[in-house]
């Protein structure tokens, strides 16, 4: 059982990096709101205790290191909404892809778009509820998964359409996997503060126009569900993260199609847990393939 | 650069666990063979030196732990026969999955099948070189790419088919994701040991009888090209695998297609390397979805 309400991993105005529980302002939700915290000492996937050093946000960074991080699982076509308007059919199991340890970024990131992604037609967005896994978890069943669950994050599941759907044989992969692509934050929601992740609502704005608006009570397969199916015959391991799909309104769905271009600022956010608010910047041409 | 030839990890006679360069008996190049080992101290991938201390080998233990894996990449289709008998095209660029760190194991460690791994058709096993980054890697050339790489070993991607093809959604990392699924060893022989990757026998054994030869020239992607396509916008990390396809000879490729049955042993070769030999063990039906 965490201790913590709101886990931030930040930079403080005294030059350190630490874990801390948020403190936000009063009738505030949104983590990435936070100037100070609670500091946190210990191992926060084991032993930790909330301590009364309170240290003042400079920056938020990704709620977990990267060295704390293991695999990043994603569900495709996991709202009813969004399959319809990628024109597929309601999956009977959870679709799922991976995305790298290094697409991992922070809540104020920005979004690197290398050369070979600034080709062709693409770029896009997709919110989703990101599921922290905190202890180990093997077929577990849905009444019991949630209990392995550290907390939920906002992620932005950035995606090149081509490279997703057109130039990798089918796999999702290559299209998803860039430096940078899965900001997640602005902090971990606790499990305790969050009892029904499946009631929560979730959007994008893209340069501050609302173009995803949902709840994750639309999800096919709910944050149990995925948890108990993932775990069958696999072990869920402690930073673990679960990407859990997009609802409808990506820039794929709509007419005309809507893509990100260099500069465009992209806002995911999740109730109760709060924003990312990232920016699309393109690399020089000098890397070529 | 490395200061072993084939590195091990190993339990020692003694007790301890060790990273050791392998002591071969004259005239054998299986790493599986070595009985003794040179003690290594230090980081694997940073400041390391091969010390003067022997010890005797007891079991041979994934030559990397799973706290040392970071992210497991693997092409599909990447031997032409392969993709031949797939019925799929030549692909244009490599096709990217990923596998979970959990889902690496030893080179003797049982293939553990879970109960909704039992169900249906298609445990089926695939014998891949298996490249391990030594050191970051981002946007680099071919020509510079095979200095990034710490060596290699020989993997099975084993891989249920019904789970990958037909219940995935298309996307195959269900069917080849379960715990143990991607057994890799017997050790690394290090890029200076082997100098052409491209230019080594592969095989599978299946209770002996010889069901995939074929040379890593016959790859569609040769690993130089694969580490540098790999790199192109994405930084590879010190500790990640790259599983790079299998050739022709798999079982769902023949006919009539030879599944996997509980008590299989497989064995998966590589000229330089050595063998990996793993049983196939059906889990008991207590798990359940």
């Amino acid at each position: 059982m965490p201790a913590f309400s709101r886990l931030i991993r930040f930079l403080a105005k005294d030059g350190h990096v630490y874990y801390g529980d948020a403190i936000l302002p009063a009738g505030i939700n949104d983590i990435a709101k936070a100037t100070k915290a609670k500091v946190i000492k210990g191992d926060i996937f084991g032993q930790h205790r909330v301590t009364e050093q309170i240290a003042e946000v400079k920056l938020l960074l990704a709620p977990l290191a990267r060295k704390d991080i293991r695999t990043v699982r994603c569900l495709g076509l996991n709202y009813e909404q969004h399959a319809k308007e990628s024109n597929m059919p309601i999956p009977k199991y959870p679709v799922l892809f991976y995305k790298p340890i290094t697409s991992t970024a922070g809540p104020t990131d920005d979004i690197p778009v290398p050369v070979m992604a600034q080709e062709g037609e693409g770029l896009d967005y997709e919110c989703e509820l990101v599921i922290i896994i905190g202890k180990e978890a093997k077929d577990v069943s849905e009444s019991k998964a949630l209990d392995y669950v550290l907390g939920y994050s906002v992620g932005n599941d950035v995606s090149h359409r081509d490279w997703q759907l057109k130039r990798g044989g089918g796999q999702w992969g290559l299209g998803k996997s860039f430096d940078g692509w899965a900001p997640f934050g602005p902090g971990i929601a606790s499990s305790a503060l969050i009892r029904d992740p499946n009631a929560l609502r979730i959007t994008t704005k893209l340069n501050g126009r609302e173009v995803q608006s949902s709840s994750t009570k639309d999800m096919i397969f709910h944050v149990a569900q995925t948890v108990s199916f993932l775990s069958q015959g696999t072990t869920l391991s402690p930073g673990d993260l679960i990407f859990t799909g997009t609802p409808q309104g990506v820039g794929m769905g709509r007419k005309p199609a809507l893509w990100l271009r260099d500069g465009d600022k992209v806002e995911v956010s999740l109730e109760g847990v709060g924003s990312c608010v990232n920016k699309v910047v393109f690399d020089k041409p000098s890397a070529k393939l």
